[in-house]
């Protein structure tokens, strides 16, 4: 089928690219011309402005948004909205706060068009896996919309089948999923991301344990130079923690078994900290992730603030000096 | 080669049928008569005493113990070690503290019997799957039982392998490896447990997140009814939080999307609990480990004296009576 | 000055009469009109609606709303803003989200009116100790209210100054302090309910090892049977953790040192929640805090979902069944 | 009566000063031969060594150790305890493991030694303030030591009496209390120590949150700018966060409100550790401990291997490449 797309950086292009390998007519803008130019050279058909997009689709059109979450998102699909005719469909594929799409669904809805919610996992390895996909919004326009999910989600492959699940139908062996009305497909995607901070943290966690096992403070006898990288990748065949982050742990690992081209800055998008305010909302306990988050926060800090108040209270009692150390 | 195995249980017996069909000998000994009949049936040699055994096994003896950890494997060795000779290898396969292990081999090396840790991971699936073994101790021993670790190992099997590893060598991408002197082994595995819980923990926040994302406290047009098993089952096509124990949840949110089947009580081993204790020898931080752990702790409980302690302060402080609620 | 009070629950009735010793006249209104009698009954002057009690108050009116924060703050201060006139102050001295307080101070300013944002600590014991006060709101209007704030407050006590105050002016060290424009009381005092969270839950932890510290997991000569009502007690004296809540733990254990009066399931109100938020939207860790709040979301269910999760992987991998156990 | 004390630091020299105020007489002994001219010179009677310190005490002696916990402390035991003679008292007043208490009582008493475990609370304000003493080991040798115990301790001072303690009897109210057998002093003083981390941090944490409340992050109408000194000085009068530790941080902001003489690198001391450490060991959740503990942890570096596992994972799997940020 004939689909837009708004956007075109590293996750729309190959979007694009892997709906056109499926045999789907795709309409492509960005603002940046190069970036629409490239796509047009692998069969796409180019778009000088939203306007121009808009007519170039047929209706009832679809249009795929696929710029970076926040303001961007939110002033392409105003001004798409204004742009398009009663039944036509958006659809956000990137990182929304649900909340932001129940707000948009409910405005759009006013003029009697369908907003989507797409939370979209695979990053720039897509193109080849598959985008794993949960979708929220207006159930036939979801329906309508079922081919391209299907294209762009990874489909069955290899992958051993659940047991039990024989007698289960649905699309979610496919790789993409419905979840609920609008927002939902976002609130998967976002706790999707939370968890994954948790493993990643679990991971770290433990390389760091491995890291420092032969410090001078450890008994003699039980210091050990342990081999991160080995170990990563024997961990890859048969063990319980074998998984996808494992696999990119052991790649690093081999690459730079110091990570020393690292700083050790991470950077945290919304997902994480939706993730964790959304557990409060609910009542829920999310201490995993919760210190996951953290972590992220404090990696970005020569001290906190929370460090010197915890110093100067030292001083205080106890006419400690805090000295830096290794 | 040949091998004596003491301990038949689920791992001891499926390790022995594992070395039967890649054409090792195995001399079997278990406190209960009928788990070596079975594996007798099945062709391997039978013991019925440790005496026995170590008479049947020619020099150098290798004797792998796959007991409970603590004191059956304590007593075993022990008990073990005044039966062989020098040169003589004793193999501890179970969950024993590193610390153990480095006091045990200490204590063999004096008859000069050789002590080696070997950290597996692999559960009830590894019969066919292979079981990921970290080992620790002597050198020479090590080397001497190569065959026996090569076939417990999964091998290279299907996976793609690890990008950037053309150059290196050893036995990592077997699913086999040397961590080093005594204690190593089980300190990795220590460790591997450890990250265990914390992605296990990741997983079960997120999905309690989903649990009550229809909870009456949030927005009416935020609320979800989430189809749990269908979240999982997506996630393992394309996802980045995908991974062996995603794939296990995933069988159980089919097999009874509540859960109701299970308690929600949830035991401890102790390599939870020595990783954190390692971590905090090390002066490494280890937040998402210590919370997975402890939230095992309460799981088993029905209300924490801490619990206790903070009502009553409320009541102290407010007069606010607390109330159980749902 | 005079003052009119609605709500008299323990917190308002208290302030009223506190108001009273210290010589302020008070138009006091309660939807139970028993209330009303009662203090009518000790001096306050007594109104029988909102109308009325604004028909006493002579302009411009100052009006104090303590009722329970959320929908019935947010329908008093509507209604009371209807019948206020241009330059009358209303004052919310409840446990308010900050957020809302911006909201309704923009929204009374439109019509002129002044709104008074005050977070109180103290509660029962405030009447004879007085209560801190953290202020938000337009400058003059607290300027304005200077008196009353004075009286409510504690006062300087015999409280040992701070040293290095002795050319600081203000009136911290009289128990009250203008924090900021709107929202800023309440924020300050959020906050400090999220500290209060955590230091509960310090000596909560701490109380909760003693309790274990005979456990019989441990080694024989290291079992201790210890008196906690006694520990408590000798703290209050010269120890470094002394403090106000250290003396109501000392209190509850002296008077039934099992707490076997308290089920343990411990409530939270909103501020934890808002402060963990808070925390995540400023990108600071908050990790004390957090935690705090999720044994609370813990200490009220039989069990977690998040639990039952972590036995069904249990079940799953290693066929482990898990049993409820002491 | 008469004390021996080794070890005339900050600590050691106050208690022995208020010993003499409270009419005992003291012998002293250091390394340093000033620090024992200093004390000879306010009336302690000096010892230039272990030797003459036994010689100038008179059966049975009873010889107080105020030194370093570990290294120092064990060589000074075992030194005195080769100088001593049956029905003699050592007493360990330094921040010992209580393991090492017991095994050292064990070790002792196959001389007809005693030895007595004490945990010192006060530090450098202790002179006088008092030291609130938590006490173990065997209960005549404790009970023997009652004078030097009732005048190092603060007394009941003006504190008020917590309620409902009129029909209790014991020392607690002094200041001074028996916990149990060996190791049971310090056990004690190890969890106070674990609150306090518990309790600075919930406060450092609070202080966080206010000194980013002016994020450019927030709304522009709920960002402030508050006045920390201030917010800790009101909350010293009324509220239900006052504290000794309050008090400090009060003193420590009047005097450099951005705290900016003090780098944030965090000492931790072992109590903190050895808390944690029982708690596993219990089986007792200790959140808020743990999270105080590796806070302390972390400010000690630059950067975590951990959080570069973080960065090299997002590397893997985004191409994000991390940059260090304000």
């Amino acid at each position: 089928m004939q689909l837009g797309m708004i956007g075109l950086g590293k996750m729309g292009a190959n979007m694009v690219r892997r709906l056109m390998r499926g045999g789907h007519q795709c309409v492509v803008y960005d603002r940046n011309p190069e970036h629409v130019q490239r796509l047009v050279a692998e069969g796409a058909v180019g778009a000088d402005s939203l306007d121009d997009l808009a007519g170039r689709l047929s209706a009832p059109r679809a249009v795929w948004v696929m710029v970076p979450a926040g303001e961007a998102t939110e002033t392409t699909v105003q001004a798409l909205g204004q742009r398009l005719e009663p039944n036509d469909i958006v659809i956000d594929g990137g990182n929304s706060y649900f909340k932001d799409d129940v707000r948009r669904a409910g405005s759009l809805k006013n003029r009697n068009l369908h907003y989507v919610d797409v939370g979209t996992s695979g990053g720039t390895w897509g193109l080849d896996r598959g985008y794993c996909l949960m979708i929220g919004g207006p159930n036939a326009a979801v329906h309508h919309l079922d081919p391209i999910f299907r294209t762009l989600a990874p489909g069955r492959g290899d992958i051993p089948r659940t047991p039990g699940r024989s007698t289960v139908t649905g699309t979610a062996e496919e790789g993409y999923l419905y979840c609920g009305p609008s927002g939902a497909g976002h609130f998967v995607k976002m706790v999707h991301n939370g968890i994954e901070y948790g493993l990643m943290q679990a991971y770290a966690e433990g390389f760091d344990i491995f890291r420092h096992a032969n410090s001078e403070n450890l008994p003699k006898d039980m210091q050990y130079d342990l081999n991160l990288p080995e170990i990563a990748e024997v961990w890859r065949r048969g063990s319980v923690v074998g998984s996808w982050l494992l696999d990119l742990t052991a790649a690093a690992l081999v690459e730079n078994p110091d990570l020393s081209n690292f700083t050790g800055a991470v950077q945290d998008s919304g997902e994480g900290r939706w993730t964790v305010m959304a557990a409060i909302e609910e009542g829920v306990r999310a201490d995993v992730l919760s210190a996951s988050l953290y972590t992220r926060f404090r990696s970005r800090q020569d001290h906190s603030f929370a460090e010197k108040v915890l110093s100067a209270m030292r001083y205080q009692f106890g006419g400690h000096v805090e000295q830096p150390r290794q």
